[in-house]
């Protein structure tokens, strides 16, 4: 059978340890994390170098078989995972990056360490850590995500606001083409001119162009303190404001800026009671402001004393602490990182990962509320995010009483609500999850023709036969 | 006559007057301002807006005519006009977007600002200040230069060290295609995951990918204070020593890193005598720093003292002088301003726009002057630049007596020991000036094939006729 011949090419190559038949040994490769897409793959394979990766793409592209590359597997989208009844109309095989995981380089004076695709992200804040370095990337999956799915995805978190994307994080990338050939793009250069950026096009196309093996990221001067503090504030339009105040005074060390609704709180206090919420009253909304000092504690302290003083003369805070410890700080992002597991505990809602441009934040919550008010009376907004990066989970919970999984059956009405009006206020339904399989068509809705025709021209440019993670992205 | 319906078609489009044809009109398009290449073309085309770029671009699509775009006309690389003989191959056109010279939106809030391609640098620095705010990319030509000419050659300068390159400063794009078609991409975004990324793809294209009719550039807070400090170091390694500790102790304050050879001095004082050196001695090298501050100018100063402190505990610094007033800081900036003018008074000498990683650096300039000084000897060395990015200007003139006319015969081969060691160390032979017609065929000489067939490739799909700009780039 042809399949076999490839399998034994396969065998050869990685190993047979390596390639995966067994249904047992491929399922947890076929299913994403959150369960929500399944499909079927011929083999699961894992190679361990980039040499590797290129004899089985080769091996590939001879046999014409599809490949889904994955990482740690968490994405969100389903972009890692082959699509439903893919592999019945042709083979596809699921290219594991895992045991690709070899810091390669670490060069302090240069602020860059060289990775492969599989190491997980914490691993790489850790080495970041033991050489006195930054590696800003963060978010929740980061104990078993890996940087090259961070990669494929552009993976935002809760540093972006200073530091950028994983896009603005690289420097250069190793990528294996579809025919089995290496791109060797590993430049540590903070200047180079010499041709079309190619690495871009690689990062954030979710395995459709080609496989990232390996990235040259950026460090920064680990940070001589961090700070953290809480401002209540009355409503989206004050957090906006700020916001301005905050940069104005802080500028670069302004490192964190995210908004909380009330309901958020209310969520957060009810599942988690132990986490200690440190005002006495209630407040409709609440910011947590994180600065990152290269001076001193006591220097980022007197910045945010400044900062707050003018917030509260400008009427725009009702209230604020400052952590006075480090586990105050841990207390308030603790806050902050339990709102998605708060919202597991109270069970299903319709999640949206949305960006505006930060000036429309406000107008943006408020029309949007309205909408949802109108449509669906007493749905209560799980309202949070990166406020800073104009970018916001917007999530919608059932009316008090109301069954989630009843009002799921509106998921596809409530998304429509949603993105409509992300789409009015010159937004991105996707800000930092990327389109896998989930966002696919719905992005269709909302790109220009003109934009739809270059992204499918770069896709035929680059893998003619559609092989690369077929029916993600374009 | 084929070209009297083009041009009938284009002064119906644009008004006669933006459609030159008279060999005087047209002159000062068809040379670069450093006069080394001169091409011809039918005309000279100057929209005046999007819809009049796409109909003159539907028009020479029509009529299979080459488009070369241009903006300021200052490129170093011969990118903005045609090629010596191209119009005799078949017809070429010059498209200036100079009348393209709107601000079209400035939004605080979100630090952000929408301009058109033909906005002169400086002014879109000057509307970003009326604002409050700081737009960073900063570089000789900026009286002249346009941010649409900035945002296809990915112009660097010397705010990079904080704020990267122009294509770190841009959020969005309008672009109009090969056909015609306006692709609308102003996205004034922070995060935005909804496919590929073909902003970054027309970035640094040199105009050979489709037009750049306008852009969302970034905005950041205005520095309360900006203070330099000159430091004399014994060497290229103790110059990199002390980046290292002033990004630790400054870290984002940093914004400006450049070194200066004695020989850079040298010039600079003979040429320039009012200029004012603010050592009693001599030294071997100079490096200029520059803090940006949120807080004061006191606090900068304060920053620089400890950061001082440091390095000559460290053996580092052999001697300092901070910058007492806003005059005296520009007179530091000036003395490094001034290089590329004193180069011009002392005579042409063969220069090198090169990158190499930051920690390479210091063997980098050891090894090649080392080849340059066994295959010419007595080559003087006026080597400066940003070496915050590995970004150094590598200039090579005669050795005393020796005519410059004379010693730029061997400018091949120096150029070839330069950009062979470039490569050796992992560098680039373009860091800020992109490839123009000048590094076209030295660049085939240092990509892969696998990297040269991958631009082929984008090239072909999305300008299938090999219109845009032509001989240029790929």
């Amino acid at each position: 059978m042809h399949s076999d011949s490839f399998l034994d090419l396969c065998r050869a190559a990685i190993g047979p340890q390596n390639v995966l038949t067994d249904a047992a040994d491929k399922a947890p490769y076929l299913t994403d994390w959150r369960r929500r897409y399944t499909g079927d793959a011929l083999a699961v394979l894992r190679p361990g170098t980039t040499e590797e990766v290129a004899a089985v793409m080769h091996a590939c592209h001879a046999h014409k078989l599809a490949v889904v590359p994955q990482g740690g597997n968490t994405g969100l989208c389903g972009g890692a995972t082959p699509g439903a009844g893919e592999s019945a109309a042709r083979g596809v095989v699921v290219l594991s990056l895992q045991r690709m995981n070899r810091v390669r380089q670490v060069d302090p004076l240069n602020n860059t360490i060289t990775v492969e695709a599989g190491v997980i992200l914490q691993q790489l804040q850790d080495v970041a850590r033991e050489h006195g370095r930054l590696f800003p990337l963060s978010l929740a999956a980061e104990g078993s995500c890996t940087i090259g799915g961070n990669l494929s995805t552009n993976a935002g978190g809760t540093a972006v606001l200073r530091y950028g994307n994983t896009r603005e994080l690289c420097l250069g990338l190793e990528v294996v083409n579809v025919r089995g050939e290496v791109w060797d793009g590993l430049r540590g250069l903070r200047k180079d001119n010499t041709g079309y950026d190619l690495r871009d096009l690689f990062i954030g196309a979710e395995g459709t162009l080609g496989i990232i093996t390996a990235a040259v990221m950026k460090l920064f001067p680990a940070p001589r303190a961090r700070v953290t503090a809480l401002a209540a504030v009355k409503n989206p339009r004050a957090a906006l404001a700020l916001l301005a105040i905050a940069q104005s005074h802080a500028s670069a060390m302004l490192t964190g800026f995210e908004l909380m609704s009330a309901m958020c709180i209310d969520l957060v206090t009810k599942h988690f009671p132990q986490l200690r919420y440190p005002f006495s009253e209630h407040h409709p909304q609440l910011v947590l402001l994180e600065l990152s000092d290269s001076e001193s504690e006591d220097h980022a302290r007197g910045i945010f004393e400044t900062m707050m003083e003018a917030a509260f003369d400008a009427g725009v805070v009702t209230d604020a602490v400052v952590a006075e410890s480090v586990q105050q700080s841990r207390d308030f992002w603790n806050l902050r990182e339990h709102i998605p597991l708060a919202q597991v505990e109270e069970g299903k809602n319709v999640k949206h990962d949305i960006a505006v441009p930060i000036s429309r934040v406000a107008d943006f919550i408020e029309t949007t509320d309205t909408l949802l008010q109108d449509a669906f009376p007493g749905s209560r907004m799980v309202t949070f995010g990166h406020l800073g990066d104009g970018n916001l989970h917007y999530n919608v919970s059932p009316p008090a009483g109301v069954d989630n999984d009843q009002f799921l059956k509106h998921q596809d009405a409530i998304n429509l609500i949603v993105h409509n009006s992300v789409h009015a206020h010159n937004g991105s339904i996707s800000a930092e999850h990327g389109l896998g399989q989930l966002k696919l068509e719905e992005n269709r809705r909302y790109k220009s023709d003109v934009e739809l025709a270059m992204m499918r021209a770069i896709k035929q440019a680059l893998d003619p036969q559609e092989l690369m993670n077929p029916g993600k992205v374009v």
